[in-house]
């Protein structure tokens, strides 16, 4: 296996994938740094309002050489940022760093990447992808202009699908489809494991809306709130020409919510970011208009109502990954 | 992410499943090198007769920072550690040897990994699982005499998921189910890409023996060879009560192969290593014995037969990887 530009990257790569959609409305963005060759460093940026990718790897890198400075303590990024300019003393001039998306060049919850990047003057920058960001694009400039090296499109069309559900939500509309399913195909009952129901939870308390299919919800009755986590119920459209329904289902009862009943999926982009949730029927309605599929796959063959009916899509798989002992699929339409 | 002994291994064995079952009769092993820090090279044993994991990437990692050494040309295990031994100025003094199996300690197709690490003198080699191999084994002994450092036991379960075929075919029978699905378990029709199909042809080229039910011989009428690869036919044997098949169908008709057919399940156990290709009833049937099934899936959602029938199984999840756009997932029966 080959030791080069590519694996460092592809390691800050699937870093960032373990975020990804949790850190909306921000991009999901991974860092590495590698100092004489040494990884130092593989970090991502986890939630908005957070720090920044490069800013949690610069932090780790240090925090690798010196274990006990006073840096472990500071986790705002303005604390770690000021900390970094004042007391690097050169550590960062013989590293590399990975960046999957280029350093944000603007002031807002958090202070500029760019900036620090320009302080803390490492021997090169590699970014996968350009900042598609306005307001938040020029930070290849501003290293250019401290003298920094940048190599630009290292695994771009990997860093492309990690920043996808970024540039629809920034644009218009992202709507993703959440299913779990047996290694067979089997969408029957309790499938998923309590970590895989608090990942979909932690999603719910992310995204502006959840579709749902009004026949799901006459027949599970669901409460569809984020209880695993804690967190904030999602908003939900209920998909339904038919407008009557027991307003005893536990969905109806969920504070601070809205509900709506409507068999428009136009209304679909007047939000951000779309969770759907449903059987195929509905994935068949929708299959133009899906971005992304999320497939929770337990490694299980059990007997049971099976997903399939008249559908044909073909998919690619831009990751995966293991959420507990159950797997997680990422899956685009193949165009 | 934490950068330590774990991380480097968990390289190490991710690149010896590349060639898991491939190997036969050897381990499947991999190996990485880092010097102060920095990865010199990941590599794995490739196919039995071939260089050893160790000597794979002891050679990649000389060739990382001298990249026009004449080692480049040395292929033959022989060639690499002589040549390692008397010209290695001490390059590994300061290495670090991580190997997913304890290195082997005998002179066999290819000279004893613990013997060439005893002259190069790492500094440390970090070894995942011991040699269950009796006539192998004491590698440890031989670094410890050498007064190398030795760290045994990181990642230890993952060593052992890698290293299962081997001790099964070592002590009796490895029997391995491998089947092709869609995304939603169906099973009808043309399913894998051509790359899968290589896969399999490159795994019926290294078995002992493919076991196929009779119906699937005469509704499919199958060749069952390895000409993807041009490789070697497997023999088979035909699981089937009646004994009465078309010999025109082109499987019986592959030269050099010995078909069989039988309802005796107990004559799996003479041979080491078996695969079986077959739909779910040959599974129910199987079930208790299998070691592994290897389940090739195509990112497609297809209307076709599925794969259900009353069969509950749970299973580990032991590797996953990607063949081409598909993905390779390896089961193991929970027990």
């Amino acid at each position: 296996m080959k030791i080069d530009d590519n694996f460092f990257m592809k390691l800050a790569i699937d870093e960032a994938w373990k975020y990804q959609l949790l850190t909306y409305p921000n991009p999901a963005v991974g860092c590495l740094i590698v100092k004489n060759g040494e990884i130092l460093s593989i970090e991502a940026h986890k939630e908005a309002g957070k720090a920044h990718a490069e800013v949690n790897a610069l932090k780790a890198a240090y925090l690798k050489k010196y274990p006990n400075d006073v840096i472990k303590a500071k986790n705002s990024s303005h604390d770690i940022h000021k900390y970094l300019i004042e007391n690097h003393k050169g550590f960062f001039n013989d590293c590399e760093v990975f960046v999957t998306l280029e350093p944000c060049n603007h002031e807002g919850k958090t202070p500029a990447c760019s900036n620090l990047l320009k302080e803390l003057k490492p021997k090169r920058v590699i970014i996968a992808h350009k900042d598609i960001n306005k307001e938040a694009s020029g930070g290849i400039e501003t290293l250019l202009k401290a003298k920094i090296k940048v190599d630009l499109d290292c695994m771009r069309k990997e860093a492309y699908d990690l920043l996808y559900p970024f540039i629809k939500w920034t644009s218009g509309t992202f709507i993703f489809y959440k299913m779990a399913q047996t290694l067979n195909g089997s969408i029957d009952g309790n499938i998923s494991s309590n970590s895989a129901k608090a990942y979909v939870h932690a999603l719910r308390d992310k995204i502006d809306l959840m579709l749902i299919g009004g026949n799901t919800v006459r027949n599970d009755k669901p409460t569809l709130d984020a209880r695993y986590i804690a967190g904030r119920a999602p908003d939900i459209m209920i998909y339904s020409k038919n407008r009557i329904f027991d307003t005893n289902i536990p969905l109806f009862k969920v504070a601070n919510r809205k509900v709506t009943i409507s068999n428009d999926l136009f209304k679909l982009l007047d939000y951000k970011i779309v969770m759907v949730e449903g059987v195929y029927n509905l994935l068949n309605i929708l299959k133009e208009k899906l971005d992304f599929i999320v497939l929770l796959v337990s490694p299980k063959i059990r007997n049971g109502i099976n997903a399939l009916n008249d559908i044909d899509i073909d998919f690619e798989i831009v990751h995966e990954n293991y959420i507990g002992d159950e797997k997680i699929i990422y899956l685009k339409k193949k165009s």
